[in-house]
């Protein structure tokens, strides 16, 4: 499983004294470039070859707040892979381990012009291994 | 239905050209806001009166793009009460009125320490008359 | 002098329970673009024109704290005119009148490529204007 | 000389495709808390202990565009010290070595309710250090 490590920027709280929700998808979102990083294929590499993975969908159910400055682990796994499409899954721990949010994503493969087509083999074996992993 | 009018910020774009998806829950929160001002239950009261509305699950799915300068309209529906809880529903609309996304968050009452507490009775007068004519 | 008003969002205060020092650059954003947009000259029709307005200097003073929710005015001047760039000066009031910020911007005409290129005529034209009105 | 290091986000870039000038704003506010961080103090302590460090004044010159995901380094110095304030300077630098960007932030001393107050002698202490390192 992958981990992403970040801590909660003082800019990403809000006026009840912990991080606003949309905040965490900025953390998933720095979690998956880490991910594609990590093995090999950055989103930068991606997009020169003219493929792009927007977010079409998102579920969140936040369990617990945080705090500024706290650490986080964003936990990142392959959930599902169609042949034109992926939803990664996230679990964000606190550094006492506690789940602090569960959440997913789900991206089509598209073109610049916004046109969706098959994943290219490479982004498939990747995605694919993580997802044989998770079994 | 209540309508929440906005137009897209040049920082809330991407490199992809178009809206970032984190962007479309501080829209969201937005029409919130301005739904509980017109209908007479700020939620500065609110907080003052001790009852936060934390968010604590979202759903969000996008059907369009939306880029820089666009105009959009929020509309909100309150979809589920309970005696501790609201969900609310969201639809977002282009000028051409093109559905771009369709969303809930779900909020249930809480004191500043975080415990929850029933929902105030002017709160769920509110919220009821709104779910009533959603029927 | 230009007016644009604005609430200020949940999403930006922090746990100070006050506005972000950097939201402020945003409401000045959204200033800028609705500046353009009245005197019809909207920042896309530049964008297709080839011309863009980047950021390179930005100073900002801070005067006194804004909350959540308060109605902000963003008064817009023109402060300085080149051939090449266009400074912007900026108040911004809160709703009894008082100045929470003084700021300035400063942009360089480039094309897409950010090569700095003389400021087309209509720019111009209403940059001066402003920029008399001032005087 | 303290350096902080970061990448950038997608969420950080708009429709130019570099990343928005507000963003730096975020990774100097970062290099602030990481700093305290690492020199004993941290900004936490700091607020629990009844202090805090708000940012009163900014400028900010922009010199090169940063894209998505290059990783960047905040180097941060003391630049002036008086009995209740504090003014830090920046340089940000890309992975090549070039500067992109030359800031500073200015903060008074203040209690939780905007007082200013002198110094409290651990930070006076800290700054100091850094400040005569820097001569």
């Amino acid at each position: 499983m992958f981990i992403h490590k970040l801590k909660v920027r003082y800019a990403e709280t809000d006026a009840m004294g912990v991080a606003h929700h949309s905040s965490f998808f900025l953390w998933m979102e720095s979690a998956r470039v880490d991910y594609l990083d990590k093995n090999g294929y950055p989103y930068s590499t991606m997009e020169e070859e003219g493929f792009y993975l927007p977010v079409v969908e998102v579920t969140c159910r936040y369990l617990l707040p945080v705090k500024f400055n706290e650490e986080l682990s964003v936990s990142l796994k392959i959930q599902k892979l169609t042949a034109v499409s992926v939803k990664i899954g996230y679990e964000i721990f606190n550094s006492k381990g506690n789940v602090v949010c569960r959440a997913s994503t789900l991206h089509p493969v598209v073109t610049k012009e916004g046109k969706i087509v098959r994943m290219p083999q490479k982004m498939k074996d990747l995605f694919l291994k993580d997802l044989k992993e998770n079994l």
